[in-house]
């Protein structure tokens, strides 16, 4: 038996299914899959991905058994259809479609309407009783088919039909007449005549084949070669090629195109969401030109296809088991379906489908949850912007992501505008270069942050998301003057009080006050509000959780500095903290003199003395925490940044600082100067910092210790797990833990209480991974601190990388931004290596995450993967990461 | 068989040897070795550290059968020496000492003269004829043995002391008579019975044992214990006891003491040289109250001992096959020696005494090659201080170590004034916060550059080093005042015009005009000087490096950008370039202003117009470099450091570029802010920079490949490979080497010329390290950039690590500086993770290190171990690296 190349599709019967893409495409599959279960769909016939292969491999020449096979499946097309391809009667029209099986833009797309000729198309006209019709699609036909098959530039075209336009005074392509058409086709043909030397072809079986062999050939054309290259797609034959019966539904008032989705992709209604126009093309929609109607209004103008519509919609659900997006046209009363694909979604429709699919028994929670996407949570999370609404304002800049939600208010460029316009009852948005701790009550005061400086671990991007406010940093195209009070960003200029609106999950900086709706799931959850539990979203959103926790495997703690912000990740999930920062506890209030003191003390006495006034603050401080976390582990991280954080950087507060501290101007300089370093991610900080001035590992584990046993003492349960940042090697651990342990036993013992805590480390430093099985002789846990991590192992500063990092992703360097995804290959190599040969020490090593990556859906499956215990991510991500959690799980199965 | 613990030697027999140091320490080893070969030894025994283990894990007793063995020992010694342990009339004196395998502070050390009391002291007066030399003997005893075994404090025998000769107004000990050494014995006594509450033991046989057991127990004492915790100690059983004979050279006017080496420790020259003193003991020598003579004249007085000297002298050196550094004591005109062990030695020395060895058969040239250090070489390369007038300078502070050398001259506070001053006949040493391009006139007029800020790869240093000028950077503790022309450091004030002085290889700054010789190789080698080449040190370094070539199988090439940096690199023994850096060509003359046109530039038409004016610049400096390097690799780095590196930093500068480029100031002052980086090692450089402005590379591909063209013309032998620095992923690489490859095989093909190239990378992101297999796919070479690399791993920038590094060298956190010696467990790790993962993709993948690396000796070992082709360093240091890697292959034999 010869090779079969050729599928053929239509009235309720295919040669192929869906799950032929490899060989069909997946157009070609999907158009088989519908019309094989009935759905009514033009029918035709795909030649396959084999023919592509051999075409390109042989010279351009075609297997002997090809012809035959496309011969007679185009007689069967003819019979299906009534009509003979040529024709000058009854003309079969049909397109002809590439469709490979991934999607692969700049290979040939369409030639509709071939099989058209001078007889043919007054065959057409009559048969369709539509002179105009048949002329209109001749002369697209003709355009499409020189410009796309032969080459002929489209603007040849274009030109001639302003010509003809200019000459009879029409304004639109719709205007002109059957006639003006006529002469319009005339002029085609001499431009093709003109650029290909020969004659435009005129008989439908030499057009078939010229536009067959165009599409094959398109395949290797430089553009889809390097498209190919570019996104790593390898392993493909090539392309499939879809020839299909023409349908019309611009044939008059029984005629008629549309779009729709199964299930409202917006709010996940169960309802028919979509929107049809009588007598027109599916281009007429796109254009815009005319206003679609609401896909209700079918029922009550052609009731009866609206009822096969509506039968279709629930068939193709169901079949598919997901909602779907579909694409129909009615010819003359009679209904096509065109295409039908899985249809996108707002977060909120997402989460209301899956959970209503499963109680209407359609899918499996297992499946419900690999139906959603971690964003797609998020927007239950946090306000977003009405989409139209946000279409129609004017960007002014991009900067980066730093806090999630929307936000929309009125710019002020001082903290303390941002208090005092808040009681006036205003909504503010704070502008700053960049943001410092004296900011933090203006901060908390605006609807939103914006700062023009500062990266992702900016002192305003740490606070906004630990708070889950919305703040865009590093926004360097905007020019901040405080001055002038205003922001300019090329021409546009935006003065104090302006509106602007931020979106937080994307860095895009708008004019004007976006309409947004806020969060009913963070009132329920988080708030406790009682109201919002009985809203439908708060429902839904429990119910995803509950079905995650019972398939998830790891653990989900959170990053938190604060006992409020330790609430609020408990409420969502968090099971115990996984970083406790203990650098921004030293800003608050009269704590950022104390720390001040300490840098500018001469010796360890003058150090030891300003460092006991610290200890009662953090001490207070850890005590709020582990009540918070009653019962769950809490991770806190000794001093980790430079100490030059800690001082003032302008003249103002440099000067306060020398007459608060009573020592000379040029004294403060001075200091400045000395801890200034050109580059601080790797600089004097973590570990480092304890070992040059060992009383401050001293005075912080007193701190946490202390508290821990104030709390026993309260029958509190508590954890402390002391994490000493920065190790890269082991002798750097050995020597502090020693430390700690001195410090912490002789306190335990002296309050006679029972409390257990563990000494651990970071693996932020690519030394410390390499060398983990040492490290692990004496640390009892890891913690991967992939933010550092990353940055070394790349050798990318975070601050910095703003300038070229978009271009990496632009020109496919990078397929991620590493600081967001984890980099598995180099990052991911060195995290393999850690938890391997920790382990290989000490088997019950306890290893999780506690970088950015924590709260990113890619990265939780990754240290799911990686045998990690669990992730630690800010509050409002710990959602996110317990679903990621139990689809990694259910993903392996 | 009783199993032996107690080893006898002496008088030409020994029961031990050289080899027994685990059983018998260092110490009684060479005692028993020397006694072995026949030199006289005071006879004695040592007791075996199996002893000391049994004696710890034992709670502090012994084995049975040591006291017997320790009896027979004692009547042994006391047979040889005629006298008897404690005998009234005729007392034996022994010594009492420790010794490990290894040298161990903080054990007890040494108790000289036991043996004595109250009735041998008379004896021993008697029988030496010496009332005053018995009494001081028996006073020294009580006070050593009171402090050093039964740990009464020496400052209260002190007291006694100062309280006696007080007394007598005695100026000095030596001062006391016999009567009153007498008193101080039992005033002595006195002290001893108040703190141990019991007289001072009289038994000779008690005092021995406790010395012994006093030895034993310091073992475990916290001191030892925490050093050979520190030093990685492990292994050792414990320490040996030795008990010896007794000999005085204070017995009056034939009997003396002295120090010696076999031959010249300073010019290696083949003489007897030390000192000795006639009536004294070793501790006179030291105490430096008498002058000692030189040996030479120990022939004038004492022909027959000086002739048995010089015979064991001779005996020893032959023995041990090294130059020795002896002790000895004449005991009433009998000759015996204490010790004798490898003399340290200048390198100059080293280098003599290895060649005159082989010449005189007594090594061979192996062995010569492996006594040798790349630290004395390198001494016989550049200046070096007289180390006496070194030693009577006043040092001022201490900087990096980084520019090799000596240097003294004339403090000078601008690059204008070192010329001028130049000019004027004058050697000056340039002083600056840090240096920068329009500096390097200047630095070249000076004989030495000292900065207070910046790294070992600030512009200082690294142009310091290719020049091989000393320099001293970072130096923090200096003070530089511009606008009064001078340094403070401390008290110490240093104006413009003082005489200062730059020991380049330890970064110390002294004040004054150091005297210091400089260097024949160098002028042999290097300016090629005929009068050089004659003196004997030249010749003796080119039979070295002849030994080391014929060994080594290890290339050596050289980090050069300049033609004459070449040259001297070439003549020195380089066999390439392996680090050609081209961004120094940036900053010559009129090429800053092209450069800072490109960074002005807003387009890319703009960049390409401002690289057109750099374009022969760098044709012409590669031209030069491939002539010199003719048949010989050159491996340039395209542009490297961040763009803001070629911007004006000062107020001047700014005004200047403004000015000259036609913008305004404030202009000028964004871009400098604009380009500012918060940690610019991991920002917008390297590879990074050409992805975003590919016209760079393509400048750059182009000037490399005309000038191959060239030079290839010409009849050159050219064989460029050009390496795409800082590349962290195969995307990157792939990027930019389709750039090269396009851009070079065009200009190869225009002008028909013969020229092979080579495109490959560094490898100094751990992330390349770690996917060296897939970079390797089109990468040609791989060269480690460990500066960078070591920056990374260890998270530690070089530039601001002075801070803490020091503290972790002294706290032994890190036993090297990894940024001198390459840190195997970490970022060797890497090498050899690339190196396997690379070669496994490319068997013939070429690898070299062209870091600071690649001229550290043990460096250099190591990377013949990891299987690299060739290590590559600055051109003063490539003999050093020759000598390494044959030693490399030497200490695998």
């Amino acid at each position: 038996m010869a090779k079969k190349y050729v599928y053929f599709f239509g009235k309720g019967k295919s040669e192929g299914n869906t799950k032929m893409k490899e060989l069909l495409g997946g157009k070609g599959a999907n158009l088989a899959e519908m019309a094989r279960i009935g759905v009514p769909v033009p029918p035709g016939f795909t030649i396959s991905t084999e023919v592509c292969d051999y075409y390109n491999k042989h010279n351009k020449k075609y297997p002997a058994e090809l012809q035959k096979q496309i011969d007679e499946n185009i007689a069967k097309l003819e019979k299906v259809m009534g009509a003979k391809l040529g024709d000058p009667k009854n003309p079969l029209l049909v397109s002809v479609r590439s469709g490979a099986a991934a999607s692969m833009p700049g290979m040939m797309d369409t030639v509709l309407n071939l099989g058209l000729n001078e007889e043919a198309v007054i065959g057409f006209a009559k048969k369709t009783n539509n002179e105009r019709l048949a002329w209109d699609a001749y002369r697209r036909f003709i355009d499409m088919f020189s410009d796309v098959v032969m080459g002929v530039p489209h603007e040849h075209f274009e030109e001639k039909m302003t010509e003809v336009k200019n000459k009879y005074n029409a304004k639109l392509d719709t205007d002109l007449t059957a006639e003006q058409l006529k002469e319009l086709v005339a002029e085609y043909k001499k431009v093709f005549q003109k650029h290909m030397k020969k004659p435009f072809p005129s008989k439908a079986k030499d057009q078939l084949m010229a536009a067959i062999n165009a599409v094959f050939g398109s395949w290797n054309i430089p553009r889809a070669v390097t498209y190919r290259r570019i996104n790593r797609i390898t392993g493909l034959l090539g392309t499939a090629v879809n020839v299909q019966a023409m349908v019309f539904g611009n044939m008059g008032n029984t005629s008629g195109t549309g779009v729709a989705f199964t299930r409202n992709p917006s709010t996940g209604e169960e309802e028919f969401y979509g929107e049809f126009l009588i007598n027109a093309q599916g281009e007429d929609v796109v254009a815009g030109i005319r206003t679609p109607e609401p896909i209700s209004d079918l029922k009550k103008e052609w009731p009866h296809i609206y009822k096969e519509l509506d039968d279709i919609r629930y068939k193709l659900e169901k079949h598919y088991k997901d909602m779907q997006d579909i694409e129909f046209t009615i010819q003359e009363g009679k209904l096509f379906m065109l295409q039908t694909r899985t249809g996108k979604r707002t977060g909120l429709a997402a989460v209301r489908i899956a959970v209503d699919m499963v109680k209407e028994e359609m899918i499996t929670p297992e499946q419900a949850l690999l139906r959603i996407e971690g964003d797609q949570l998020n927007q239950l999370l946090f306000p977003i912007f009405d989409t139209n609404a946000k279409l129609e304002s004017k960007q002014v800049a991009k900067g980066l992501p730093a806090g999630p939600g929307a936000a929309s208010g009125q710019v002020v460029f001082t903290a303390k505008d941002a208090e005092e316009w808040k009681k006036t009852g205003k909504k503010v948005i704070l502008v700053r270069h960049e943001t410092s701790p004296e900011d933090v009550a203006g901060m908390d005061a605006a609807v939103g942050i914006l700062t023009s400086t500062g990266g992702m671990t900016s002192h305003a991007a740490v606070v906004a998301r630990g708070w889950g406010k919305c703040c865009i940093a590093g926004c360097s195209a905007l020019n901040i003057n405080y001055e002038k009070k205003q922001i300019t960003a090329g021409d546009i200029v935006i003065k104090e009080g302006d509106w602007i609106s931020l979106d937080g999950s994307t860095g895009e900086v708008m004019l004007g006050d976006i309409k947004s709706t806020s969060s009913p799931v963070i009132a329920g959850v988080v708030e406790n509000n009682a109201q919002a539990k009985k809203h439908p979203i708060y429902k839904e959103f429990m119910t995803i959780m509950k079905w995650a926790d019972k398939y998830r495997t790891l653990k989900v703690r959170t990053n938190a500095d604060t006992p409020k912000d330790a609430l609020a990740a408990r409420r969502l999930g968090a099971e115990g903290i996984g970083l406790c920062r203990t650098e921004h506890m030293f800003f608050e209030g009269e704590r950022i003199w104390a720390i001040r003191e300490f840098i500018l003390a001469q010796d360890k006495e003058a150090r030891e003395q300003a460092l006991k006034k610290l200890l009662p603050y953090q001490r207070k401080d850890f005590e709020g925490i582990f009540k918070e976390m009653d019962g769950f582990a809490v991770t806190i991280r000794l001093l980790d940044p430079p100490l030059h954080e800690f001082l003032p950087n302008d003249e103002a507060g440099q000067a306060e600082m020398a007459k608060r501290m009573n020592v000379s101007g040029e004294k403060v300089k001075e200091l400045v100067r000395a801890q200034h370093e050109l580059n601080p991610m790797l600089g004097h900080r973590g570990c480092r910092l304890s070992i040059t001035y060992p009383e401050l590992c001293v005075m912080q584990t007193t701190a946490i210790i202390e508290a821990a046993c104030n709390m026993v003492a309260k029958g509190i349960k508590v954890m402390p797990e002391i994490m000493i940042p920065l190790i890269g090697s082991k002798n750097e651990f050995d020597f502090l833990e020693l430390i700690v342990r001195e410090t912490a036993d002789a306190i335990i013992k002296k309050a006679k209480k029972k409390v257990k805590y563990m000494v651990g480390t970071m693996i932020e430093i690519p030394r410390a991974a390499l060398t983990a099985d040492e490290i692990a002789q004496k640390a009892e846990f890891f913690s991967f601190g992939t933010n550092d991590l990353t940055q070394m192992t790349f050798g990318f500063s975070r601050d910095d990388a703003g300038v070229f990092l978009p271009g990496y992703i632009e020109k496919k360097v990078l397929s991620d931004d590493p600081f967001q995804t984890i980099d598995q290959k180099g990052v991911g190599a060195l995290v393999n290596t850690a938890v391997k040969l920790g382990r290989q020490t000490r088997k019950e090593l306890k290893c999780g995450i506690c970088g950015e990556h924590g709260g990113d859906p890619r990265s939780v499956k990754f240290c799911n993967k990686a045998g990690l215990n669990y992730v630690s991510c800010s509050p409002f991500r710990v959602p996110i990461a317990r679903l990621a959690a139990a689809q990694a799980v259910l993903e392996k199965k």
